[in-house]
């Protein structure tokens, strides 16, 4: 435990809501910093009471307008928001997506919004780790509902996406060959799908379009229906019905107990990362175990299989 | 150790070379079936005399069909040949780059030219890690050239790609931007550039932007200066010149500790690999310990961090 001030130190300000420390221990967060694990394993007993919303489509259906729309419009209702913003693609780390919502007038100096993008640092899961946990910080932190923004194409993000509790789909009329766009991932994960810029010309034939699309998926009984919604974000048009569609899903949720079955699902990724982790962060070079085991591999004296079992098998030392 | 072959005896016919038994030994291994990693474990012992290629470039650079002249070539030589082609994009698993093969008479019905497509099962890693493993049974069975083929666009093919001792990025004159379009981490891993259809026109513009490319790179003392070589593989134009290249890169990496260095780079992937498997296969739904640590995380009476660090430690019983 490093550092000035210490994680531990931080993750007491986060619990009390500080913003100034939310953002600094996502900063932690993301460099994976000494003291860091010890400090969300403390933050980890606070959480569970956020709605944890994923908003995911592709790059021009104006995912970061409606996000925008749903926060002010959750801030009417006196509700807090994160939002984090996920973007693997992205070499910037908060310059553009964060500068499009400074110009949101109605957030920006808002104290019970926070606003975050996270981009690639290293390897692809290092984000979608960074996202789970940032989570966890908001969370912990009291945010009412937590925003989790993606363009929604590769694995990472439908790792970062099973985290959340409601996923909203955005597809917007003429991009592409609309709705055969999606991709048939990102069709399974969605809990609501989204018709962005509905005011524009084909709105009502991407609705269509998804309606014959989602006739094609089979419903248990009970199950829930993914309805579709209109929305013209920019304009604020269809939020607070959307908003009413994640509030309707998450007590679907919470009556059928597919909310703790998805907690129980984000738990196992949450724990097989971390143990992931721990297990990488041990055997690397510089580490005399491990480079012992390397130089018998490459020697033909000892082989993977043998050498990694011989490795965990220290590992509790 | 379960199969018909099992795994174990099945290694034993890899190791003397055994064509059917190769195949069936690199299906397991892509299917990681049980006894897989005690047969790899043995084999490794026989591994190490193979020089390992890589072959990558976009698209359209005819990848293929200079892999396929290679063969032909090392063949005329006396020198055996073992062929992998990864690609994580497709989702055939030997159909269409097999098929483009057979068509290359020369190769086909070969017994000592070895030729298999590895495509996308699962996670990207996982395709990275059988063909590592495929790189081990091609290596005990005798192979003295494996080339693995990749269109070298993703990080699991840049890992795949650093188990190559020598490895030539293909550009092609008129594809798009030119050698613009080559990704900077490509540049990178090139120990030879490769202009293919170099019968065609702007070849010699190609070379010349390479060559001001390569001029930007700083050299060290007795470092490897990356040659570029011109081939029109169709017509198995500049292909022996390609292989004297290989040959001469391989002594120079024998010459200065390159070789061990990579070899050295290459055993500590597989080990940590090896490591992350062996701890996720325990680490998962079905596994008691497991089952309860994520109900206990779930209900917040434990968190990831502790979890994953007491299931660590249960591991070598």
């Amino acid at each position: 435990m490093t550092g000035a001030p210490g994680a531990a130190e931080l993750a007491g300000r986060v619990a009390r809501g500080d913003t100034a420390a939310i953002g600094r221990m996502i900063t932690l967060v993301e460099r994976r910093a000494a003291g860091v694990n010890a400090a969300l394993s403390g933050l980890h007993g606070q959480t569970g009471r956020a709605h944890v919303l994923g908003v995911t489509g592709p790059p021009g259906s104006g995912k970061s307008t409606l996000v925008s729309a749903l926060t002010a419009e959750y801030r009417r209702a006196g509700r807090t928001v994160g939002i984090l913003a996920v973007d693997p693609s992205s070499v910037f780390t908060g310059g553009a997506i964060l500068g499009d919502r400074i110009r949101m007038g109605t957030l920006a100096g808002d104290r019970d919004v926070f606003i975050r993008s996270l981009a690639t640092r290293g390897a692809l899961g290092g984000l979608s780790r960074a996202a789970l946990d940032a989570v966890t910080v908001l969370d912990a932190a009291g945010k009412d509902v937590i925003i989790l923004e993606t363009v929604g194409v590769g694995q990472a993000e439908v790792d970062v996406i099973s985290a959340a509790h409601s996923v909203a789909v955005v597809s917007v009329p003429g991009l592409g060959d609309g709705v055969q766009a999606l991709k048939a991932g990102l069709l399974e994960i969605a809990d609501v799908h989204v018709v962005n810029k509905a005011d524009r010309d084909g709105a009502d034939r991407t609705v269509a379009e998804l309606r014959d699309m989602l006739r094609l998926v089979r419903h248990e009984p009970g199950g829930w229906r993914t309805p579709i919604c209109k929305t013209a974000a920019a304009r604020g048009e269809g939020v607070a019905g959307l908003i009413e569609l994640f509030d309707k899903h998450l007590s679907w949720m919470d009556g059928n107990g597919e909310r703790e079955r998805r907690s129980r699902r984000n738990a196992a990724t949450r724990i097989r990362w971390m143990a992931e982790e721990l297990v990488l962060d041990r055997l690397r070079p510089g580490i005399p175990d491990f480079d012992r085991a390397v130089a018998d591999v490459s020697a033909r004296r000892d082989d993977p299989v043998s050498a990694a079992r011989a490795l965990i098998g220290q590992l509790r030392k």
